[in-house]
């Protein structure tokens, strides 16, 4: 089947069906999203090699959930480590991650995936809105961990594919929101969804109980510490290859929490979908086949792109 | 009055005695301690400039509260907006802090503070034990933080004067905790005090929910990252004048949480002294007179020093 390989490079890449284990699906891929993870791997984040690739929808081709159309949670944990039996595979020490660490991935025709990973999307939900599930779980891990409520602020940093579904999620709080961003036409998609937006300056000060640091660039998290109140929380949502620095003394004195946080539970996603709460399709910018992949990652690093799509 | 002033360089200064504001007290200083942060401000921390000093127990000479023997919290707050009025005039942004921050310090013969700073100090808690409820609120802030309950594993980091404080502050959780340390001398006081401890090494990692960094040093925040378990949280007590540098990756991966904390209130603080429940006079390495500071500083700064105090 042809994939989308990285070893060293990119490669367009014929490699064998993946074998289907015990409990396992074979899942047949209609459409792959590119994200900044994937760009990342890429550049040597995390080592990965072998097919890469993680938002995806597909239809099940063999296994009990033969026919459906389905999206799937990235971690595979070990199943019986304490992570796992909290229900939180996605911390399992032993886990793979599809796509990004010792799993292949979703730009494939077919991948396979352990059944209670697998969740059924929602008739009312597209195939290019499913594939956003992934993100929009990650959104709302943050809700999973602070409680924002409708007397918080919270700000967002970076009003890229993240940014925009992070504040469309965090809105739903009832807080008073604002993204900051430094491109015009994307702060205006903001604007359409009744979303306070601002061009990132120096001069915001100890504004919000909460920001959300999703810009994708360290320089982000400096502007983080400049925008969260004395006491307030900054939740952490890039990864960078590079270290990140930060001013102890203000984070010590102000008594500010800085907080990872990465992916979330996918049935919250599908039913932000299914009720219409997040809106998602005017993210994709471009559809590409998969043969070119090439064309659809240079599409993706463009300032003005927001989501590319793979067609396998 | 005598004083060890602090512009650009340490020195023995007489300075007239301050002046008495409405609500606050005129408080004559018995002893006070040297601290992280005095030696800090030596070396441009803060851009302070005036009498350094802030651990102290005095007596009040005069004032509503007069002849009473007391301690003094730090932060002096405006009174008037939010944080002050939910108790938290240490965050207020107009705040003053003694010997930090436009305010002078406790190492002078006098001091004056708002009465609403001041803390009787117990009839079985010594003058010298009584210098240590800055340091022992600032742990008590910890758990005020965060819930640390006997199915946790904690971990510090540093085994000078604030660990030594903080390990045995959160020992009283009953939880498991072990104090990580470079001096063989200051663990085996730690030992003495039935606490758990290990020389500092890099092959421990992932395995407590808790890490509280208070080495003092930068290479501190990297073990706590080794220390801490997936969704654990460090707690930063240390500050540098020098920024840190840290693995995003890691944070956001392992959903880490980082926290700021700094200064606590005192009444619990002294409730601990009161029912015998933290050892501080151990602690104390040397007593030198006011007009001994050269002598005093330089044997804070010492590997082997714990707490060193001046009178008087």
């Amino acid at each position: 089947m042809k994939t989308i390989f990285y070893e060293k490079k990119l490669e367009l890449r014929d490699i064998p069906e993946p074998l289907m284990k015990k409990g396992e699906s074979l899942i047949k891929i209609l459409l792959a999203g590119i994200c900044k993870t994937d760009i990342e791997i890429t550049k040597g984040y995390m080592n990965f090699k072998g097919v890469i690739g993680h938002e995806f929808v597909g239809i099940v081709e063999k296994g009990e959930l033969k026919g459906k159309r389905v999206v799937g949670e990235i971690n595979i944990g070990c199943g019986v480590c304490d992570f796992c039996k909290k229900g939180l595979s996605r911390h399992c020490i032993n886990r793979s991650v599809m796509g990004i660490y010792k799993r292949d991935g979703a730009f494939a025709e077919y991948i396979t995936l352990p059944d209670v990973n697998i969740y059924t999307v929602p008739d009312n939900v597209s195939d290019l809105e499913a594939v956003f599930t992934e993100p929009i779980a990650a959104s709302l891990e943050i809700l999973e961990q602070v409680k924002i409520t409708p007397d918080s602020r919270t700000a967002v940093v970076g009003d890229g594919r993240m940014g925009q579904i992070i504040a469309q999620v965090i809105k739903l709080t009832g807080c008073y929101i604002k993204d900051y961003g430094k491109n015009k036409k994307k702060l205006e998609l903001l604007e359409k969804l009744n979303i306070n937006t601002d061009i990132l300056c120096g001069n915001i000060k100890n504004k919000y109980d909460f920001v959300v640091e999703c810009s994708g660039n360290p320089k982000g998290f400096e502007t983080a510490l400049n925008l969260v109140k004395p006491r307030g929380k900054i939740i952490l949502k890039s990864t960078f290859v590079s270290p990140l620095k930060f001013d102890t003394a203000k984070v010590v004195v102000d008594e500010i929490t800085i907080l990872g946080s990465r992916c979330g539970r996918f049935q919250p996603a599908l039913r932000l979908l299914e009720n219409r709460l997040v809106k998602v399709d005017y993210l994709v910018s471009k559809v590409f086949p998969i043969a070119q992949y090439i064309k659809a990652f240079k599409y993706a690093k463009k300032k003005d792109t927001l989501k590319v799509l793979l067609k396998m």
